[in-house]
């Protein structure tokens, strides 16, 4: 008889802010996360209050993307967080990326990310080249959005990746 | 006066096989970029001729993906190799994934996708627990495909990655 | 005459959290094996109350595995841990996995599965893809064991590792 | 429409060294896979021949494990490669083991087990400790072995360690 | 339809030390920036009244660059710090140089600089042994500024390094 | 007395590859330096005849920029190389750049290029964030050169960057 | 005139904790490296007490060894620290070995000994595989001791490494 | 049943150089090793004839330690291999230590001694400090020995290292 | 017009500990760095009255040297400090060397000493075995001093190493 | 009795060019080695002859520092190698300095000077700093020699740096 796999969770809207990262985020991670789980909000949900993509909405909360002030408005009602606060911890800077994890990441699902740069990296700058020329895809003139498929083989996880050649 | 820029090239259909990475790729990469810039085919016609997309195609060349022996027959046709060649080099083992080059990238456009991994991966592990539960989505059971859109703004490069969770 | 052996130390039920390495962990675990430690339990104990295997149980201690309901539930009740407390700890996240300990390993019993990896790793390689064909085996949707036989040689320890391919 | 996967292979007896890593492996290497491709002999049929498992033969192709008289015997008649080759290539010293990839792994399907080591390494130690005292599970008086199961669920792989304590 | 950029913050007088560096900083720099937020003072600002370029001041805010002692009188006038507050922490030591932040940089902004000296240093390197001779230009008896340019294709940042030979 | 210093080669026209690094290099490149030191042409010259800055030129012979069809032929008529031959070894694909030394850079002239983005990138970010907002300048849609001056204080080095907000 | 070497301590039995690596280390390094001191005792008389070299009293000491019922009792008598408190301390779990401080080590004398390694590591390997054949020396099932010779050309240290082959 | 464990060669006096390492070694290591192959001498044979350790006779066989004239003499009687050939080989230089292996150690036997180093350097540390006074244990004026001891509990292998303090 | 240098501080006595690295450092080095700048004196006024050079005295402020008991009876003279604080802060144990700084150094002063060993390594090792044979200078049994010269071309820094053969 | 030290060769003016290093060097190097072989010439009767120390002569020999006319002519003379040989192979562009060996360095004797910066590299940055305020001392525009002292203590290596503030 087979165990029981080590990965069983199923979706939720519960997802808090993970404890051991805390340290490397800033200080409005913390903020964000605790009002999100205390109004039981998922970033799908917020997503479309701020009229932006989850993966927008996550970044922001883990301090990789930046807020408008109508964005601060629009959570500050939504995370019941005062606006003065948000405005405060939101734009003490503007954002210092790259820090949220390390690299090659160790986390599992991240890896399988780093993995496809890995394997594939040299096929999309082949295929980008031919079909682009020269030059590069923004990283930073750059959006991104996360789809759900299902067919008869399972459920696929669509990632689109969209950036200024 | 602001000097050219030292990226000029335009999109072209004939790109060969880079020639500082063919000792890190298997005897097969050779072949087919050679024969690639003497039919002066691109991906994108190889893709067609064999239904699939143009970033697996580029993988095959790079040694990173498979061939069926359907894409061995018509890989033969289209690049005019004999395909006994063709099967003795590509069936020569499982595909050696990961080694087309260093990481992190030094290459400035694949470095690009690995700092949307750097920057964006816990905004995306937080919207695909949320959505799927605890799980990953899969870099082998998993495709790929890069679009060009244009709009007011510019070129856009889309690349989109599909794995089954 | 030979000196004592540097590793003198028998099995013993009495593990609790090696406290050089809180600081990586999840705050559940800190609560986890304490509790463990004051209820003198095993972790084979907790696997056979849990119905899961050992491996799993320290997994979900050490926050690279997940607790579902029940499983909090029936911990609560051997740990005398509060259902509400356990809720809030382990439900706090998905697990943010691979912060256990650095890789390489130090620590001499993790490096040899290290080692493992290292001196075999093309070998399972070469006879998992002649057996099953291009793919890999899941470290997610995944389960292992250790057990312990006693022959003429000696003791040896069994760890079983079950992968989806 | 999905793309078809960028793995795509079946489960083959044709395996052969694959032609990147050569360099890195004793001369042996070269000649046991050629003579494998050539009389089309699985590791399973070899190892049944000389009544080891099927890592150790490949583990054995790999430079990594050693081989008796009676193996390289055995071996010379099942591979048509006279004795004293076989001899002369396997008896050229002990094995410099380790070296057969980098670490940690780029290939996907070894990184797997790395990563195994990495997320659940210190279960492993808490459980080991616990059932068997302070001490170590042998990386080297080791054997291992791979199966195939099928169930409702799919196919998996198990792999099975066993060490000395 | 496009997503909106994850980047959109417009440029800001209202900088302040970004939370997650404090710790790699002289504990001048904390007070340097609260000051400057305070009293809503761009860089800009502050190098035209002490006659220095804007890069040299926020050297000097990130502890990289030094201030003499009328510097230190210019500062405690514009940010309103006592001249004794600043003298104390401006003058307790040397700069220790080069712990802002990692190298390779993750911040992508930075990263960039990187890129150039990753992808033209060798470039650079034979210009100057040619217009030069053997030798290096100085990285400490330096000045560096910052300049913005907008013409029909666009807006450009110019860097310029000038060092001694 | 002083020992000679050693570092004495004064500026030289006939700047020749250094053969350590050929092999890093594209094969261009040492068509193009071999050609150079038999015509006795500087980059400047070089530069001069295809209205681009010395260090482009010097960036296309190390392979990591581009030729235009017209950079081409100017180069075939300068450098007596046959203009077909120039092409096939140019237009082999486009560049992999990022090969031409390893980071951090052990060579003294390049390693003080990169420990001015060691030490100033902080301050370059805050600085081109307050001016431009949040963005980066692109290493990419760049130009760049570099001017000598000389005061009364000695010889000065000028490197001006400019690349796309 | 020469200068007075920079390491001029003689031997001293008043060795305590270097407090730069105290967090690296167990609770309980603190509690016996304070007691010795207070004690004034040397490990080679704790050795000398508990019938163990002092090389395995100081393993104990930071954590890299193991302390048995009567290691603890007797270390309670002479150190005078309650047997309660150096039970809980030493009992907290199995060593998590491999962390005292860095590889390669940066402290001179450690660094002599991985020097050891570094140098002649292939000739132990020749000679322990021609002697034992192949195999490993154990590092776990292993003693150590220290001693000290002195004849005419001066003093010097012994080290003796035994394990279990 | 248990399989054939793959670590399975008995001592044996064949050993000649392990062919994966040839590059890393000076001309002269190839000589000696195929010599003693051809004399089918052991290191101890070698070692009683030229009346040094068999650590030191395999280290001048990897290029880490040096040869007298008179060593040359010896080894040349007992090698068959000329003396003219021999001092040419071994006197080309003096040795350029520590080339022979990657740190860390790959090969399983000899990271058992890096694994010393790191588990116990401290506590060498303390125990020398404390014996000796402050200092280092030489690792050039340097002699070390193995040796093989036999007890009811198994074989063991002793490894002494002696350093001027 | 050329902008003021980013390195314009003249020598100073008040040289006072720099804050960022105080965590690395032994307890003792606060005490002794604060001492010397409430009695503004300099490390050439300390090694005047100590009878050792500067950089001793310094290496000692540093926990990277050692001090004798006239050495520490003399400091707390002139630093005013007890002598039995100094005692127990300065006795606490033998250096725990190699901890002031990360290497490579990213401290600009201390990276050119690095760059020397880098460039001119083998050159010394060259010269020193032509003149000393085999062997090494020593880094412990070793002392150093640091002088200032001027002459027509400027100031100049000597530094003289100075180590046992 | 105590073994022969691994370390034995004394001073000797037939130093050649290390084999296993002739990779990393400008083909000049063999040129260089060879011939001051051929000639029986040590380092300072080279210096000697071109009135630069000897350590600018081996640095030279190793591609890391640069020859006037006048040094070629007098190389060509004292080497017996043709002039027009020496300028084209030292002429063939500026030195890439930093490659003749790893940082760290492996190499017992360099790692030493390595260790001496590791160590003191802040004490030397405190005692500059307070002699001659911010700056660094040039490793380029730089000179170094290496003198053999005797006295009762045994011999010792005094190494002087000399670089311009």
């Amino acid at each position: 008889m087979a165990e029981r796999s080590l990965a069983t969770l199923d979706a939720s809207p519960f997802l808090s802010l993970i404890s051991s990262i805390v340290d490397r985020l800033p200080s409005s991670s913390q903020t964000l996360f605790s009002a999100k789980t205390s109004q039981n909000l998922t970033f799908a949900e917020i997503g479309t209050a701020l009229s932006r993509s989850e993966v927008a909405i996550a970044a922001l909360f883990y301090g990789q993307s930046t807020a408008s002030p109508e964005d601060i408005k629009a959570l500050s009602v939504l995370l019941k967080v005062p606006e003065e606060q948000l405005t405060s911890e939101l734009a003490q800077g503007f954002p210092d990326r790259g820090r949220a994890g390390p690299m090659p990441p160790v986390e599992p699902l991240i890896y399988r990310l780093y993995e496809i740069v890995q394997n594939y990296g040299y096929a999309y700058k082949a295929v980008l080249n031919e079909k682009f020329g020269d030059g590069i895809m923004s990283a930073i003139s750059f959006s991104t959005k996360v789809e759900k498929e299902v067919d008869e083989q399972g459920t696929w996880a669509v990632i689109t990746l969209r950036g200024k050649w």
